[in-house]
């Protein structure tokens, strides 16, 4: 008790440790919901997962898409888009297993550019289906003859997987920015 | 001489000056070419009017546009997009004239949701009308009787002033979120 008494006088202030504890880190504050390695990101990458494969799948089970440029462009889309969905919500897994942040600069920004390029393609691939789908359907009103409610459900479901990748694009690009600011 | 020795002695340390003097504004960091109110962006406004422009041209001067719903709906997407170029461009040929800069959260928030609207829209529209094109040229070899190289020019013009937008879009999007951030 002396001791401490004698020490204090010692050194009157003592300012240096309560002043690092009280300044927050900067680098954890933008750690929200939606990003990797969180549960909304697992949830996001789920959801564009099976709406990609959905996709995928019912346009597969018509017959004629291979004699249709844009629809086999499409299935080209939907498969790039689920196998990086899947894997990401892999990783997304991993990360909330071994409860690790994904919040290095190097992945965040491969993240950015992966979910940029697959939205890109999926989307591009999604209206090309689209302008197609509208052309047999109402401008040539050819569809009994085609299976144009196939077209359209593939067509939707494609668009609802972009749709789910853009939050996920957004967030990591915002984190990326945010982080590398002064 | 004798005055500024004795104030030197009363205060020895004046070391407030300097520090606010060499801590730069971190508001003024991210102000590089390609953002709005600067030469770099204006060009970049230019060149996606003058793409937008020149694919509602071309597809205007083709006379069987309106039979087709993706056709119609790029000469839609394009008369917004030049519209939106133009406009600003204007803004960014006051904000150079006034040497002002346009760093203001709300109004670069305001540009990056136009610039998210009108590049979506103009990306569909391209994609729509590109996926058309390769149907009509490659799968049906009905180019004898359309014309496929007017759709494919307009279909360019608009993918040319897409591309162009991104970068505008991106560097909106890269100064709010570094501008928010902690």
């Amino acid at each position: 008790m002396a001791m401490n008494v004698s020490l204090q006088a010692v050194h009157p202030i003592e300012a240096p440790p309560p002043l690092t504890n009280n300044t927050p880190p900067p680098l954890l504050m933008n750690d929200f919901e939606g990003m990797p390695g969180t549960c909304g990101g697992l949830l996001l990458r789920f959801c564009q997962f099976v709406f990609a494969v959905i996709s995928l799948v019912v346009m597969g089970t018509t017959s004629d898409f291979p004699s249709v440029t844009a629809f086999r462009y499409l299935v080209a889309a939907v498969s790039l888009q689920s196998l990086w969905s899947i894997l990401l919500a892999a990783v997304d897994i991993y990360a909330l297993l071994v409860k690790r942040s994904l919040r290095n600069p190097r992945v965040v920004s491969f993240f950015t550019f992966g979910d940029g390029i697959t939205s890109t393609l999926t989307f591009a691939a999604a209206c090309a289906s689209a302008g197609i789908t509208v052309l047999i359907g109402n401008d040539l009103n050819l569809c009994d003859i085609n299976h144009c409610t196939k077209f359209e459900s593939a067509t939707a479901m494609a668009f609802m997987s972009w749709f789910l990748v853009i939050p996920s694009f957004l967030l990591n690009f915002w984190s990326l920015a945010s982080k590398s600011s002064p």
